[in-house]
């Protein structure tokens, strides 16, 4: 077997074998197939495309590239969910203990954040002494122990993503559907899960911008999970929008704790609550709308977020900040960003926020960045309201004085203000099994 | 401007400019794009092509990728021939000398052979003591005495073709007609010709297989050199059987001397005549029927011959093998191939013919390889001849006597044989000016 034919097939639309996808990544990880080659073939497939059996060869590869994690002596159902990203989507922090609260297992390993989408490990040290790093036997102990814990992913978890990745960013190939699919899947499929629920989020802050990609990558994610052996699921979710109106990691943080206690926003709960009840529903805990109404009582009743504050307690966490989120450290410096003209919000470039909470030293431009974790942005205003000239749109946040004038620059050019209120959008758009 | 960006756009369907194009081929070069960017490009080309605009761009960076080659100390006006590459494609050994002998000069570079095409410079190094590697200065000086001087490629001329080419080759992206024209004419254009008459072969041993590909190739270059301001022309050849009768290096010039004598073979000697005499056309010696008719006579009076014998002697050659063909070295072993059964040969696979060549040792699999100058095939009927079982189809040559089987059998699934004769082809398809 050789990479050339494997190149030129590809390139003349013949369908890949399952032992060509094999060598082919294989052979790669192994430092035995140049990059130059491996380019020219991730070229070839952004044209050409795979069909869902080559998309799955390629995700298995993946996974099946690194270390092969086993939570067999993880007691109980392991469920986790997988968002494709968006701005101030702290759902991860919301949605894992409270379905943990049930006695599902949630042993979620999570990524942190990259250009303008946070990552749920970044966000969780932005609690003092909270540690992402943790043994194996510490983990399952802590997920049999309470039911849930939030770790880093582990670097030798399908090494062939971050390989393909790291050449996809510089050659042009990221936006290829079958090369997404195998990305997310591949090392969410190394992780040892029983059942996972996808948010795929859709709109101008997600990597899907229209909803039929987003029902595309949800179709074949959902697909590939099953043909992997899992109960897959997967909801559209609106990112047209931030999701809340905290984007940052401290602030973030504070804003799912609100959620966890019932006082969160209207859109982040909803969102939070759909996810929670799906993941219960796969896991068996009942029929949909019984589990919504449980995951609905546990944010009132405070167990969700009693859960929580013992997986904080856990891992470490200073919880002190957590019973009372006054105590978290504060940004230096704060600016108001007030409206410069009267109107309704009539659309959000929500990558733009992404990127002006970036700049205000809240996340990464490269992966060795190091993050304020105190910088951010509190929305006042969203997509819909009505705002009077001067009225406060939204506070930024940052240790670095100098970040204000760029990130305020691109708050406002993401911010379209109209004489007519805007259309509204669903939250949830649909539901893919 | 960066890499990222200029893949991206092609990818997009997007006209690069000329200072991306020339961005990316100097950077190149210059070693500060790696290869795997490079090739990603090179694949995006594949499939959403250039125009001619930039073809141009293309090709005129690969020109000035390496020393320019200056060759005003030449008296008159330099006239240069090149082949897209066939099998016993030995017109350069004849057209050389033959428009030489009118004055025009052929300051000419030739290539070495590599698969199942020869190469003018490895054929020329079968005539003993034949030096192609000349001082700049002894080439000049024989092609303003001589009127033509045939030298290897100088390793310093358009260096980036070499770095694509190694990169196409091994990536699936060689079958590109903007790459594949950049390619040649950005070599060509690098030596200082006034007229260049392109040679462009069509057929099952061309390197374009059909009559479409041919004519689009033919009018790429011819338009590419046109806007370099050099006078071009090219011709559409057949190369559906081979050139002549003889196949290898020895024996492609001891019938290139006879047709240089007016005794060569009638397809041959017709090409060389309608290319020489386009030559002498577009270097403004009279009309193409008057040019014709003088190359005519030039191989019927010696005076062609004369030219070829003076170069040899100029460049260092044996004369006296170029004189008496008998005294040039025979190869240690031959072997006749009989008729396997009667009929009409009704086509060849010519690129099959330059493969068992190159099994008896006549070329390189690899540019390392070393070549056997005795070795080859001396056909006995071509396309359209009736043959006898038992009839002698063909000589094979070379000095491994363990060579012949293999080559025999290529040969013989080559050689298609038809109750019927087939249908006559043209030797000369079409001039694109």
């Amino acid at each position: 077997m050789r990479m050339f034919d494997i190149i030129r097939k590809k390139r003349d639309g013949v369908e890949l074998s399952t032992e060509e996808i094999k060598f082919f990544v294989e052979n790669f990880v192994a430092g035995e197939i140049p990059d130059y080659q491996v380019s020219a073939l991730l070229m070839a497939i952004y044209f050409k495309g795979m069909n869902e059996r080559e998309t799955a060869d390629l995700t298995f590869a993946i996974r099946d590239s690194g270390v092969k994690i086993d939570f067999s002596d993880i007691n109980g159902i392991r469920v986790d969910k997988h968002s494709t990203g968006g701005v101030g989507d702290k759902t991860s922090l919301v949605v894992a203990p409270l379905v943990a609260t049930f006695g599902v297992k949630v042993a979620k390993m999570s990524g942190r954040g990259l250009g303008h989408t946070g990552g749920t490990v970044d966000k969780l040290e932005s609690i003092p002494g909270f540690k992402v790093s943790l043994s194996k036997d510490e983990f399952v102990r802590i997920v049999n122990d309470i039911g849930v814990a939030i770790v880093g992913q582990n670097a030798e978890l399908a090494p062939a993503d971050k390989l393909l990745y790291a050449l996809r960013d510089v050659t042009a190939t990221v936006d290829s559907l079958p090369l997404i699919v195998s990305s997310i899947m591949g090392k969410k499929l190394a992780a040892d899960d029983d059942c996972i629920v996808l948010d795929v989020k859709t709109g101008s802050g997600a990597f899907a911008k229209t909803l039929d990609d987003s029902l595309a990558l949800a179709n074949a994610m959902v697909n590939i999970g099953k043909r992997a052996g899992k109960k897959m699921l997967a909801l559209i979710t609106d990112m047209d929008v931030p999701l809340g109106y905290a984007i940052g990691n401290s602030l973030e943080v504070i804003e799912a704790i609100e959620t966890l206690k019932g006082n969160g926003p209207d859109d982040l709960t909803k969102v939070c609550l759909e996810l929670a009840s799906n993941m219960l529903l796969l896991a068996g805990k009942g029929k949909r709308t019984a589990c919504r109404h449980a995951c609905e009582k546990a944010l009132q009743d405070g167990s969700a977020f009693e859960t929580f504050v013992k997986m904080v307690k856990a891992q470490g966490g200073d919880t002190s900040v957590i019973l009372d989120t006054d105590k978290f450290a504060k940004a230096k410096f704060s600016r108001e960003i007030k409206a410069w003209t009267s109107g309704y919000i009539s659309g959000i470039d929500t990558e733009g926020y992404g990127r002006a909470s970036l700049l205000l030293g809240a996340g990464r431009n490269k992966k060795e960045d190091s993050i304020d974790y105190t910088a951010g942005i509190m929305l006042k205003k969203k997509t819909g309201d009505f705002v009077k000239e001067g009225d406060v749109v939204a506070i930024m946040y940052t240790s670095d004085e100098k970040r204000f004038e760029d990130a305020e620059k691109v708050f406002k050019i993401s911010t379209l203000m109209m004489d007519t209120p805007p259309e509204k959008r669903p939250l949830i758009f649909a539901r893919v099994e």
